[in-house]
């Protein structure tokens, strides 16, 4: 008998990323392309499904795909009604892929998958309660409750980057005001380098040469903070604040277990995650967040494409 | 054949409130009794017992009882672990309901019973994604997703009232800052009344006259901005804009079909729900938010019981 297997692909803006696993999660083999978005949605679907064929082995037995992707979805459907960062309005991803393989599909937003992933086969594994969290440009988050991923009316649940921290703060472009990505996300990070560089040089003397003539990033701060830069810490420190103070609405929102916290944040380490921790300490109801544990992820860049094979395996 | 009943008991400071359902989750009869809690844990406990003895009629076979109750719980225990309104601590009261009936028990937090409750019986019925928020002295919340409510690691999810709208605001009671409950609760509408009436007594002639030398309270102002008062409609217009702003955090995380807002804040009205409506279309993501509906409770002060019935029965 043939041996079931589930692919799961995250389509990105710039690499279509694939894996399959077996029926446990656990991971057989993955492959990426170029996503060539240029190309219009026939290429790209057509790159997707030429992948999976050529993953295949003999033996094996496709039962099911999920798909990770940004943009809204209406995932009843198997509709990519807009994905930004692939030019695509209103695109039947879904039935394409089943009239290919003749197996289900499922479409699932990206920050969702991967926390789906991380939790049933990474860094949240034997939990029942999980939140995602992923820092980077923005910030993206996922939230699985009782072992089900909280997907919401259109798959949109989980914009932790999107809640206020600040309600007379400033306007977000995602029309919010005083949203956490505003404090909290890489490009926050390296917007507060800039501002303080241009209205204190004196003291962004280390940061500024860090950075050498070019604008000012997260990484930059990052780098200025290793290195002792008093300026670029207390930037961390207030970015770490904004984090946890984010995070303890999670906690009282959703009492999980553990946080898995992914992007550049943990790369950036204690001068991030020490004023992140000492918010969660100070500001969390002690009941709920005392003892949340905040861990690493574990699947890296395939928590997507592994939580979308899972989702329709087992979610 | 003996028909099955579902019993719900809503276990309050000052009252218990039962329910029966029938397995369609369909009132058959309600009952209540004074908790009388200062007698001890014992006696509401045995009083609970005989409220539902007498309830049951011949020929109803009890299938299984939900608590709801305020405080912290061990739901997968059957215990109470702290209820301050009752002065109770580590309380087994599972156990001793399954040893009276021999049927199984489940205990809830009040809040997500009542949302259950809405959702499976009430304003919610028929949608998936629902959000329950009761605004009165406090602020509380519950969560349903996907038909399943987010319980949370203690029971615990759901603390709207307790999530951060202003990161460099007062500290709250709980331990956070800047919580939704000190600028849109009963309390802070209260408070917020107090405040402007001492700081400004020529033009809060109205709201004083209306509170006839009583400390003020939500409901003064609510009387006064019903009346035309300035003073008091510019209170609830910063209540209802902070209740809007919450709501949308908790869209943005949640992505729900409809909300069900209950408590003082439905009696209150326009003046308040105006601008919190105004602030949800102005902030939220429209796709998002431009279509979910807020909608009235539709079960009253028995949403508790009736939801605790209901997710013993089917949750």
């Amino acid at each position: 008998m043939d041996k079931k297997v589930y692919a799961g692909i995250d389509l990105g803006g710039t690499k279509i990323l694939a894996v399959l696993t077996d029926e446990n999660g656990t991971k057989l083999r993955h492959a990426e392309t170029s996503t060539n978005a240029a190309e219009g949605e026939e290429a790209v679907i057509g790159r997707m499904i030429a992948l999976l064929r050529e993953m295949l082995e003999p033996g094996e037995k496709l039962a099911s795909i999920g798909v990770a992707t940004a943009g809204t979805l209406n995932a009843a459907e198997g509709i990519v009604a807009t994905a930004a960062n692939l030019g695509w309005h209103q695109v039947p991803l879904g039935k394409k892929l089943e009239n290919a393989f003749g197996v289900p599909v499922r479409l699932e937003n990206d920050a969702n998958a991967a926390a789906y992933g991380e939790w049933a086969a990474g860094a949240g594994k034997g939990t029942q309660d999980c939140v995602y969290v992923t820092v980077s440009t923005g910030i993206g988050a996922g939230i699985v409750s009782s072992g089900k991923l909280i997907r919401g009316r259109d798959s949109s649940a989980g914009e932790l980057g999107h809640i206020t921290l600040d309600w007379n703060g400033p306007r977000c472009p995602c029309g919010n005001v005083g949203c956490v990505e505003l404090y909290a996300s890489g490009t926050a990070i390296g917007r507060a380098g800039q501002r303080l560089a241009a209205e204190r040089p004196e003291e962004a003397a280390t940061l500024l040469a860090i950075a050498g003539g070019a604008a000012i990033t997260s990484r930059h701060v990052a780098e200025a903070a290793a290195a002792g830069d008093g300026l670029s810490l207390g930037v961390l420190r207030e970015a770490g604040r904004a984090l946890g103070t984010a995070l303890v609405s999670i906690i009282h929102m959703t009492n999980p277990e553990a946080i898995v916290l992914g992007g550049g944040a943990s790369a950036i380490g204690e001068p991030l995650l020490g004023p992140m921790r000492e918010a969660i300490a100070d500001l969390g109801i002690a009941s709920m967040a005392a003892d949340v544990r905040i861990v690493s992820p574990l699947l890296g860049k395939e928590a997507g494409a592994i939580g979308a094979a899972l989702l329709v395996a087992k979610g």
